[in-house]
C-alpha cells in the first residue's frame, strides 16, 4: 500500500458530516503518514517566512522560583460557575469548567463544590474521627494515627446526583458545558481502606448499615450499607497527591467510588454502625427521585453511564472551516467506559471515539474524534457504553422513563448545535 | 482456616525487623479479617468513652465556595525546597517537598522547576511555535491552530538529571527526601503528538536531529533525535488537566517521556529539524558524564530505574514502636515498574512491596509496606526493578561503575536510618 493510500484509509470519514478514523489517536508516526502532503490533516497554521524575532520576555531574565507555585495570569478567567443559595454565603454549588480543562485529572482548585453549610476551616490537631455503634471496641483516630495505616491509591471520580439538571428545563439553557455538567470531578484519591479500620473496631454481625457524620454546621449526614464500606470506600486524606483541600473535606473524608457525590461525606467525625439506615434529611427530605406515580426512590446510589463533549460545547465559536479535535469526558459509576461513539449528524450516523488509556474503573475516562467540518449545521452527540453493557440514554427516552418529575440522576445525552455563524449552542435533539 | 490461622498468616513477617505481606494492600475487607481482635494491625487509637462535643467550626455556617480554590492554612507549611544560584533570582531550581505527598500526582503548584534564566511571562496571543529546517514546508503555530490538533493523554514523570546530587558528597547531608530527591515529579500531560506537526510539514530525508529552543532568557537549546520525535514525544499544552502552568512551559513545552528533564525544552519557541546534533551549551558544559577516565559520556538520555522510600524518611520522628506504612515511589525512564524490594535491616533481607496499580510506563509507581516497628535501630531501603529487568544500584556500585566525577544520574538506592529515639536520617550503608 502506498503512502498516499495507507493516508487516504487513516483519514476518510467514518461517519456523516466529516468524523475520521480513531486511529488517529491511537498510534505514533506511522499513523500519520502521508497525511501533510495531502493535506489530510492541518489546522491551516501559516507558512513560515523567516525566523521569528526575539519576544521581549527573552530580552531580560525572568521571574524567581516559588514555594508553591501559581499559574499564568493570562488563564485567570478559568474559574468554577459559582451559585450560593439566596441568603447564604456557603451553601450551594460551584462547578468545574469542563470545557477548559483537558485530560482527565481535575486540578484540586477547580474540583466541584457542593457544600450545605459552607466550608469549616478544620484544625487537624483538634480533629478525631470517632467509630462507635455496633462495634466491639469503640474508637478514636487522631489525624496523626490514620496516617500510620496502610493506604490505597485510585483515580476515581465524584459527581453530584444533581449535576445535570438544568437541561431537565424545557427549554435548553443557553449556556456551556460547565455550568450544565460540571458537578463531576476526577482526582487521584488516596486513603485507609474503611474496612481496615471496621476490622480494628470489630463489626456487630447485626450492623448493616453506617452513619457518616460530618464536621460542618450543617453536620451533613448519610447512611452507608456495610457491603459498599467493606469492598471499595475510603478514608481518604490526600487528593491529586497533596493533603485534601478544606472544600473537599480536609482533613478526612469518606469516598464512596461511583456512588452520587452527597454520600461520599466531607469533614469526617463519626461513624456509627446500626442496623437500619438512620434516614437522615439528605436521604428523605433531598437526594431522592420522585417517580410519576408520586412515590420516591430512596439510596439510589451509583451515578449512570454519561458522556459529554467538551469541546466544541455551548458558548464556543469556531474558526471557520477544517480540522478539529472533539473531546469530551465519559464515565460510569457501575465500573469503567468500553466504548464512546460520537454523531455530528444529531444520532443518524455514529463513529466510535479513541478512548485514553488505561480503562479505569469509575474514573473519568477522556475520549477523542478528529472532525473535518465542512462549516455547514452539525449536531454532535456522545453516547458511552460501561463495561457492563449499560448505554447511556438520550433525553427523550430518560424523560419518558423517569418522568417529569425527575430531578436527580441526569445521564442523558448532550446535543451541541454547531450553526453556519460558527457559533455552539446547547440544543433538544 | 480458621480467622485467626487467616490473619496470623496474614500478619506474620516476611522479611527482618518487621515487615509484613504485601497482601494486606491488595484486597478489600476480606485481607484484614481477625486482625482487630488479635490487635496485629493498629496504630493504637483511643478507645472511645463518650461521643465527642461540638467542635468550634460545627457552631457556626463556614467559608463560602470560590471560582479558584486554595488549601489549608494548617497546610502551608507544605513547600518547595527552593535554591536559586548566587546573583540570580531566577537560575536554580526547586525540589519538591516528596515526604510530604501520597499517591503519585504531583500537584502543579509543587511541581520541581528548574530554570536558567527565570520564569518568562508569555502571552499565549502573541506566542508562535516555529517548524523550519529541513523540512518541506516551513510553518508557524499560533496557540489557536495548536489547540485544534488531536491531542493525547498520559500520565508520567519529569526527572531532572541532577536529582540526588547531593548523595555523591562523601557524607551524607542531614537532610529530607525532597531535599535530595525532590527533582523528581509526575504530571497528567496533554499534548500533540510530535510527530503529527512533523509530518504536517514534511520531513526531509536527511534529517536526523531537532534543535528545540525555549522562550526564556537563556533560549534554552537542546538535540533531540528524530527517532524520540516521531515515537512518544508529545507538543505539551496541559498539565493535570489544566494549561500548564509558567514554571511549566506555558503556554507550550516539549515532552520526552523517560528522558532527563533538561531536554524537555519549555516555553517552546522553534524546533529546526538538521543532519547532526547542535551541541548547544546544555548538552555540551553541562549534562554530560564526566568518566573516570576523562573522557565525558554525552547524550545520556534515559533516566535509570530508581526509588525512594518517602516515609519514614530523613528529618522525620517515629511516634514509638507499632505499626506503619513505609511508602515511597519507584520509577524508571525505560518502562514500567516491575517489583519494588523493601528491606528494614540495611539489605540482609529483602521483602515485595506492594504496587500501586495500574503499572504505567515511565510513570512515577506508589509502592507501599506495612511495617511492625519493635523500637530498634533500623536501616530502610527500597530497590526498583524495571520491565527490562534493569536493577536498581547500591550507591557503592554506583560509584564503583561511574567514577568519583559522577554528578548527574544518581539512581542509586537511599537508605534511611530509624535509631532508638524516633530519629529518622540520611545515612550510606
Amino acid at each position: 500500500m502506498s503512502d498516499r493510500e495507507r493516508a487516504l484509509e487513516h483519514y476518510q470519514p467514518v461517519a456523516g458530516n466529516g468524523l475520521l478514523h480513531r486511529r488517529l489517536f491511537l498510534a505514533g508516526g506511522a499513523a500519520v503518514v502521508g497525511a501533510g502532503s495531502l493535506g489530510l490533516l492541518t489546522a491551516r497554521p501559516a507558512r513560515a517566512q523567516s525566523p521569528p524575532g526575539l519576544p521581549e520576555w527573552m530580552r531580560a531574565p525572568g521571574a524567581g522560583m516559588s514555594g508553591y507555585g501559581r499559574r499564568s495570569r493570562f488563564e485567570e478567567h478559568v474559574q468554577r460557575y459559582v451559585g450560593s443559595a439566596p441568603g447564604t454565603t456557603g451553601s450551594g454549588s460551584s462547578r468545574t469548567p469542563l470545557e477548559q480543562l483537558e485530560g482527565t485529572i481535575t486540578p484540586n482548585a477547580l474540583h466541584f463544590e457542593r457544600h450545605h453549610s459552607g466550608i469549616p476551616e478544620i484544625d487537624p490537631d483538634q480533629h478525631r474521627l470517632l467509630l462507635h455503634g455496633l462495634v466491639e471496641r469503640p474508637l478514636v483516630f487522631s489525624m496523626d494515627a490514620l496516617h500510620r495505616y496502610p493506604m490505597v491509591t485510585r483515580i476515581q471520580f465524584i459527581e453530584c446526583s444533581g449535576n445535570s439538571r438544568p437541561n431537565l428545563s424545557s427549554e435548553p439553557p443557553a449556556t456551556t458545558c460547565g455550568d450544565i455538567h460540571g458537578m463531576v470531578s476526577c482526582s487521584e484519591w488516596t486513603g485507609i481502606p474503611l474496612s481496615v479500620l471496621l476490622e480494628e473496631a470489630g463489626v456487630d454481625p447485626q450492623a448493616q448499615w453506617l452513619l457518616c457524620e460530618g464536621a460542618d454546621a450543617a453536620a451533613m449526614s448519610r447512611s452507608v450499607p456495610l457491603a459498599k464500606a467493606m469492598d471499595d470506600t475510603l478514608i481518604a486524606l490526600y487528593q491529586n497527591g497533596e493533603s485534601l483541600r478544606p472544600a473537599q473535606g480536609y482533613p478526612v473524608r469518606l469516598f464512596l467510588p461511583g456512588y452520587e457525590g452527597n454520600i461520599s461525606v466531607k469533614w469526617l467525625r463519626r461513624i456509627k454502625l446500626t442496623r437500619e439506615p438512620t434516614m437522615t434529611r439528605d436521604e428523605t427530605s433531598k437526594y431522592t427521585d420522585l417517580l410519576p406515580g408520586g412515590k420516591s426512590l430512596i439510596f439510589t446510589f451509583p451515578m449512570g453511564v454519561k458522556s459529554v463533549i467538551t469541546s466544541p460545547s455551548g458558548g464556543m465559536a469556531m474558526q471557520g472551516p477544517g480540522l478539529y479535535q472533539i473531546s469530551g469526558l465519559a464515565w460510569s459509576g457501575s465500573g469503567s467506559i468500553r466504548r464512546v461513539e460520537v454523531s455530528a449528524d444529531g444520532g443518524e450516523t455514529w463513529a466510535e471515539a479513541a478512548l485514553t488509556e488505561p480503562l479505569l474503573s469509575k474514573a473519568l475516562t477522556r475520549f477523542r474524534m478528529a472532525w473535518r467540518w465542512n462549516g455547514g449545521p452539525a449536531l454532535l452527540m456522545s453516547r458511552a457504553v460501561d463495561d457492563a453493557g449499560a448505554v447511556q440514554p438520550t433525553r427523550a427516552a430518560l424523560l419518558t422513563e423517569k418522568g417529569s418529575q425527575v430531578s436527580y440522576h441526569n445521564h442523558a445525552i448532550q446535543v451541541w448545535q454547531v450553526a453556519a455563524d460558527n457559533q455552539v449552542t446547547n440544543a433538544y435533539a
